[in-house]
């Protein structure tokens, strides 16, 4: 992180703590950190694909933190089986940092934590039902579904199997589909040097949420 | 109410009420209640002027909850000023009901309550200034400019005018612009028949937010 000119936030102890995912542009020289921050300055900075197409940045940055409350009271188990997915060191960190938020123990209410989420993408796959097309925006997808499609993608990297095929029939399949379809873009769009970093979103925000700050062994992610 | 077949509620004491506002389409025999669901309504209906362009509706509602969150820790003394417009009838009735969710006394912080107000539209003006245009989204009117506006008309109406003049020259005079630009879109929209009741979208609004259950006399508001 300091090697691509990273500034550090501080703990309450004063010690430095790199967030991550953070984006180094070599063609501009800007260093931006925070999913939404990164996304946002692409869309500016590379707007051949707009994530934010018809002037919807503001209104997706409010549906990101709705997303967010969707989730995060549900959100419990996967922070456990997040921790199993660690380095034991990345893990400590992990819990050290989420439990301030989400308090400990974390797999107290399994079956209560299910049905939350289950409750949460009822809501989601109404807003879904609102549109068009099969994106939020109906035909034209943004980063509204890139929000969603990361989720549930890091639902899939840390659920144990027999839990992750618990949600492919939720709303008729609507979760599973979405991912496919939005690991489909991502692998379509065009990979000129600069929509290379757009097509790292994915693994900037799975990055974000698996590991929001990787203390111990932390990691450089350097485009 | 009853003429026009609207459904009553039920108060906890059993009693019924009829929500405002409520559309009753005279085209398709629909009977509509709650602004969004008006709105939601009209854009199938009489999709000629898209107030959800884009497929944005499922975003703008996550706006309508995120700007009433923004609105809603500085409304105390705007509360007490609504009342004082109102007939004694009403205006007991709006703090038997509003006092459920904002407990009295409406009066007793004034200045931090206009220090909150000034906090949140600081916060809407960024959100305003991710866009291109002088709309949210940019040049394009939406729904969500016509939440804000009605918001800021809500105030016009009812704060008094050394109060109003207060949030003149906030964020270079956005807020007052802004809703003179969205009155203006309202002379000029075409006044066939159904566009008609688009047009009385802002005044659907503001009767919802100066008398959200006008129980005591009140309104039918039949289009």
């Amino acid at each position: 992180m300091k090697a691509i000119g990273a500034r550090p936030n501080k703990r309450s102890d004063g010690t430095d703590v790199y967030p991550v995912p953070v984006l180094s542009d070599p063609n501009t020289g800007a260093l931006i950190t925070d999913s939404l921050e990164i996304a946002s300055y692409l869309e500016k900075t590379y707007p051949e694909k707009a994530i934010f197409p018809h002037n919807s940045e503001s209104l997706i940055r409010e549906f990101d933190s709705a997303h967010f409350r969707l989730v995060i009271p549900a959100v419990k188990f996967i922070f456990a089986r997040s921790t199993e997915t660690l380095s034991p060191a990345s893990a400590k960190f992990f819990i050290g940092v989420r439990s301030i938020d989400v308090p400990l123990p974390w797999d107290a209410n399994y079956s209560e934590d299910w049905a939350l989420l289950e409750k949460g993408y009822n809501t989601a796959h109404e807003w879904y039902q609102k549109t068009d097309g099969k994106w939020l925006m109906g035909d034209t997808f943004s980063y509204a579904d890139i929000i969603v499609a990361c989720c549930l993608l890091w639902f899939k990297r840390v659920l144990k199997e027999n839990e992750w095929v618990r949600i492919s029939p939720w709303n008729g399949g609507k979760w599973t589909q979405l991912l496919a379809d939005a690991v489909s873009i991502r692998k379509h769009r065009k990979t000129a040097a600069p929509m290379k970093i757009i097509c790292l979103l994915l693994l900037f925000v799975l990055l974000y949420l698996i590991s929001p700050r990787v203390g111990a062994g932390f990691k450089i992610v350097n485009v």
